[in-house]
């Protein structure tokens, strides 16, 4: 947590972590957000990157975010190419990540790079010619899945009459390798009051670090003992998949079954708490994550958030290539087609 | 067979089944594929779809298909993110199919989906905000195919002064796992009086509720005893691929050799038949295909299908999107450009 | 190098050899490309091939090849679809090479192959009924390589106020495997009085008949002790990687180390000499290949290749596809976007 060198992103910017972001950004890139909604939601159409190449390379895969990414470039107007897999050929042959950034910098107008190594994404951006945006580094950042939670988080307690300043929020399953929950409880120190109410199974605590990090920043961290207990008062909860094979100890009986499931929300009277989960969620039988039967509670708000990763990362490129929201209504135009379902 | 539930295929509709169509839709839909045919053969340019994005989710690899569906909906002018192979990680990671598709109908406008099980396109097609066209789920449907192919035949029997109500076709080679076969004879049904002429070796004859479902709708099936006598008298020669591994005899001396060639043809009296084959088809020495010394022949009709398959899928999208074919018409242009080799 | 019944390259043309250029196509291909180096460089924007499709078809991966074309496509406006990697499915399944291109060709508008084994691209064009471009074809050619080379060649040499005729070129490395050299060699072979400097490690020497060709067209051929011999007194020096899995012989013991460095180039008294290098340069300690500590030697270009590489590939478009640059100039736009990094 130590990127404060990193200058704040704008125009010209690389995204390499939450760290780049205050509130007066964080409020343009989400105000800008909500002007793309419309696009986003396919009612009108949008032509302002008309010429504009994206290349998106995944260096391991990661297909939700590299779609995510690729149709949000595309609904502005840009051309995407695409690399997957581990077997970037170059690399093989022993190129240098600069050499590689270099190269393909001269390609694209902006690059959207995931790597399985921490820092890989900023030794990439070094090298490059355009904007890098960080798609995820191994156990490092993956700021734009930080930045569509905290716009949801924003979006779902406002539909509520509430804000995050003072709201609490319960982040319960993998705490300690869920670089997600890292990157999220960072980029919402920026907000005041936050209480946080913690719950993960044995030898998957919160590094120490992070709770030090929030606790300066003038928020409460509050350790529980359970996911009821947890979840019991708070305004939102935060779920993230338990990966049984980063675990060094056995699951205790008493954590067999669901991480969150509708009977624990209805044990701590918390059938309308927002429901939220990076995804995917691990819907096998022996799964310890959150359970479909909170499908249709009317919180649920974890394909919200998937659905928001469109305009927020719409924005995101938009900002990096310095298109103002004026340019954007200007090239906007009704389409022919309608893809509801009848 | 019994999939009588579906709603009829048209706008906001998803393409599951070909029992999806009845005679006017089928001529509706070709009737489309005849507008935007000129598109199709690069005389013109369209950009209708401008701004729609296709996302082809292909579960397993099938590259001619997955790149038909993309150039149809490209030369419409929308733009395609795609995904191969079989390691879609968040389904490798315990992701429920009505997860994923929720999740990628929030990101596109139409989805064009490819799955090795039966029946998983129908699951994924009824957690989706957008229409979902199957591009085949193993031994389930695949039913552009059966749309081209009946296209095809309909154009190529045309060209002949003939239709389809009251031909002959012959079917020969695996008639048994051959999903193309059924779902075409399925659809030929809609049609009047149509003879089936089979030819199958050994262990890879048609289920025998096929034939009775078609002898049902008024149709004829003739069981033969070689391909020179099911082809005999035919208007048109449809066959397929005998994937060896799947038979459970040895295949008999008598069947050595090609499954068709000129040869059979010209001892059949038939050198001018209709010759079809869903491709693509195995140009090894020792493979039991369509034989490649059938290519000068006049009724050569294999790579008019693969050609047919461009304006039908168009149409397949125009309808789904519920684009009408005027939207289409006023947004042809000429084009700079010429693809023809000199 | 006996393709002499090849077609010279141009509208409707397939591009399969560099011996389809003469002087005055080379000139013309090159005028070209600095017509659309503005949309090249990202300050226009263009899209005369509106509605055009590209496949690219890489049988084998080359990530950079592949987005370097993808990406010159785009700039003009086309749209693309791709297949890479080893398992392309109806080739597994038997289908000749002449069926595949015969059923992709009616896809797409313009088709870029890459295929490991040597005439297999000129295979592929027979069948197609659009044109083809070779990106690569195992030990047979890679045209384009060989094109942006001597387009940076004529680029750099010119900035120093000379031309190709009458220069001195150091070729250094991987003589014999290096198919890039030897289709460099040909091409440059179609100029004056060009001195060749060679060298190469034990095993990895240039085959005698490419020696023999250029010399019966009035080029000098040096062989050299070392590559400080090769560069002294040269303008430029091009360097290939050395796959050691290729040498019969082990490296002796005075070639380990790197192929050519800043300390070689000090001491043949060539610190402003122009270095070039196919890429990728393989970076890892034991490589034995241009060293990184060049990188800020004024004459290094290895990145004005892969640069230039962009313009070359739109020029190459422009002409199979029959567009003038009056029909580029007619399409040119201002945009609202800037990747610049600031």
């Amino acid at each position: 947590m130590s990127d404060a060198a990193l200058p704040p992103f704008g125009p010209g910017r690389h995204l390499l972590s939450v760290s780049q972001f205050d509130r007066p950004g964080l409020d343009a890139l989400f105000a800008l957000a909500e002007t793309v909604t419309p696009i986003a939601e396919r009612r009108s159409v949008c032509t302002v990157l008309d010429g504009a190449v994206l290349c998106s390379l995944f260096f391991e895969p990661s297909t939700r975010t590299r779609l995510s990414f690729e149709s949000a470039f595309l609904r502005l107007g840009g051309e995407v190419t695409t690399t997957t897999g581990f077997t970037f050929s170059s690399m093989a042959k022993g190129e240098s990540i600069a050499d590689t950034s270099r190269v393909v910098s001269g390609y694209t107008d902006v690059l959207v790079v995931r790597h399985p190594d921490e820092g890989s994404v900023a030794e990439f951006a070094q090298a490059s010619l355009v904007p890098v945006l960080n798609a995820g580094d191994g156990a490092g950042e993956h700021p734009s899945q930080a930045l569509l939670d905290t716009y949801t988080l924003r979006k779902e307690l406002g539909l509520r009459g509430k804000g995050i300043d003072g709201c609490t929020i319960a982040i319960i399953g993998d705490l300690r390798f869920g670089r997600t929950v890292h990157s999220l409880m960072k980029l919402l120190s920026i907000f005041s009051h936050v209480t946080f109410r913690l719950f993960a199974p044995p030898s998957l605590e919160l590094p120490e670090y992070i709770a030090t990090f929030v606790r300066e920043r003038g928020h409460t961290v509050v350790h529980c003992g359970s996911a009821v207990e947890a979840v019991s008062g708070a305004d939102v909860v935060y779920a993230t998949r338990v990966q049984r094979e980063r675990m060094t100890e056995e699951l205790p009986p008493s954590l067999r079954g669901s991480l969150l499931d509708r009977a624990m929300l209805v044990e701590a009277g918390s059938t309308d708490i927002v429901i939220m989960h990076p995804l995917p969620r691990d819907s096998r039988a022996d799964s310890y994550d959150l359970a479909a039967d909170v499908d249709d509670l009317p919180g649920l708000s974890i394909f919200h958030q998937t659905d928001n990763g469109i305009p927020v990362r719409m924005a995101l490129f938009l900002t990096t290539l310095g298109v103002s929201s004026e340019a954007v209504t200007m090239t906007l135009r009704q389409r022919p087609w309608d893809a509801r379902l009848r």
